[in-house]
């Protein structure tokens, strides 16, 4: 048998307006017992506490782009989100004072992508997990946004094994009930996964399923000045996971021209609309749609 | 006749997140024809340029707070958005430099408010032209948060005539283009409205139309700390304008238990779940509906 998963760590507030994570983290910060299983202890972070206060995704920079390993050994980097990034990673990374095996990092989005988990890597664990998962629930979705460069800068890549859970549609700064509740079900679906994993249960899959690799991003058309020209096409809208064919709508301008997407095949666009990536140059993220067999991972 | 409207002010960026009216107001800067009438000049206004800048609601406090006359003139208010409110008025307000007889304030809404003309005050003008907006567009929906103070702090109040627009739901920091065409066709409405006005043109309007008056606002269940401990409940989320019958539940406790609507009367329950006003102590505002005969304002 593989090795077991000791510590388990379960992250909100890595963006201190996405207000899922940080209030699920409260939960069972308050109710320990919730998230206890026999196998393995899981603990609980607050990533951004200072960004979670004013409500903000983040004070300085963007959290969830500090974990880059030349960047947590920069010792010159002296935003607040490095140095936070730096104390996280000396806490529960690799050879860390609490080195959790498992990462599991909440978060929300302003586009409809129900309830995603991105695996940040293909090791098997990731993988079967997520297969456990779309086969428990099919509305769980799995994203593979996993980075061609070896280093990462995300936090869930600080441990062996790691996961960021996008739950959407919802507004930053607000509270959905229902996907409040949806994703508690998801963290207590992985934390029994972990349990069975650790005693050399296999629990049921299916023998394939799908998932979603992306290949590259879109940004709004822009003028020579960085300033946006369109809106995402009112026909796209809301419509993440779903194929968008080539001379279907992308953007439509302030003047109310279409824009059409002239790729040469059937892609699925994901995070259409993230309020956090107009910054970012991203209007949405192109997938492609992969069966994978579960007895090949 | 009564005397003509001779400046129309639209602005735009009161609050930086809410997009809809910031591009709408740049869309008429670069194009001021679509916003030219014969009988009247039209200016714009981007209220808050350093909030747009940065995506974020207000810079020092909220600018739509800050127009109450004592304010207005007391010269110690030195935040960001004091300074501004005292510009605007100074320029746009009565006996300003390019006075304007009639404001527009165009915001967007985490909550479900779809197409909502807030009447700001009860003069015949600006109830005719809420008539006349509902009669034309069935969505329209009419509300009247009239306050009790005679000083009112909303921009809004600047003019003699003056309402806010309210878009919703869309996440701050996201333009929706149907939301966004939508509006645009509603400023077009009105600036056609106040031509007819002036030429004693009177357009066509419905023997009655419904006005949601609010009457008070509930906020969050809290915790001695001031806390939230629950969350719009999923049955109430996006209903903004439906029927709360007494018994009905408002709320969702972290721990799944339901809180109970325990009014004695039927209420109608806006601003649902609006990001921005967790830190203002309202999880929504209660109204009551009337109808109003439109011959009577």
């Amino acid at each position: 048998m593989t090795s077991p998963i000791k510590r388990v760590l379960l992250v909100g507030g890595t963006h201190g307006n996405e207000l899922t994570g940080v209030f699920l983290v409260k939960k069972f910060q308050r109710v320990p017992k919730l998230i206890q299983r026999v196998t393995f202890e899981t603990c609980t972070l607050l990533a951004n506490p200072k960004a979670c206060e004013v409500g903000r995704r983040y004070i300085d920079t963007d959290l969830n782009r500090c974990f880059e390993h030349q960047n947590l050994e920069n010792l010159g980097l002296s935003t607040y989100e490095a140095q936070r990034a730096k104390v996280i990673y000396l806490t529960f990374g690799t050879g860390g004072s609490l080195e959790a095996d498992f990462v599991v990092d909440l978060h929300s989005t302003t586009s409809n992508m129900g309830l995603t988990v991105i695996v940040g890597s293909h090791n098997p664990f990731n993988m079967q997990l997520a297969a456990y998962l779309s086969c428990i629930n099919p509305n769980v979705k799995v994203l593979d946004s996993r980075r061609k460069a070896s280093d990462n800068p995300y936090l869930d890549s600080i441990c062996k094994f790691g996961c960021t859970i996008e739950v959407g549609a919802v507004a930053q700064g607000v509270l959905n009930a229902t996907l409040f509740q949806q994703t508690e079900e998801l963290v207590y679906a992985i934390l029994d996964y972990v349990e069975a994993y650790n005693t050399g249960v296999l629990l049921a899959k299916k023998d394939t399923f799908t998932i979603y690799e992306t290949i590259r991003t879109i940004d709004y058309p822009r003028d020579e000045f960085g300033k946006i020209q369109a809106m995402v096409h009112p026909r796209l809208q809301f419509r993440d996971y779903e194929a968008l064919h080539p001379g279907e709508p992308l953007f439509l301008s302030f003047d109310g021209e279409d824009i059409i997407y002239d790729g040469d095949s059937v892609v699925y666009p994901v995070f259409i609309n993230e309020a956090a990536y107009y910054e970012k140059g991203v209007a949405m993220h192109i997938t492609q749609q992969h069966q994978i067999f579960s007895a090949n991972i």
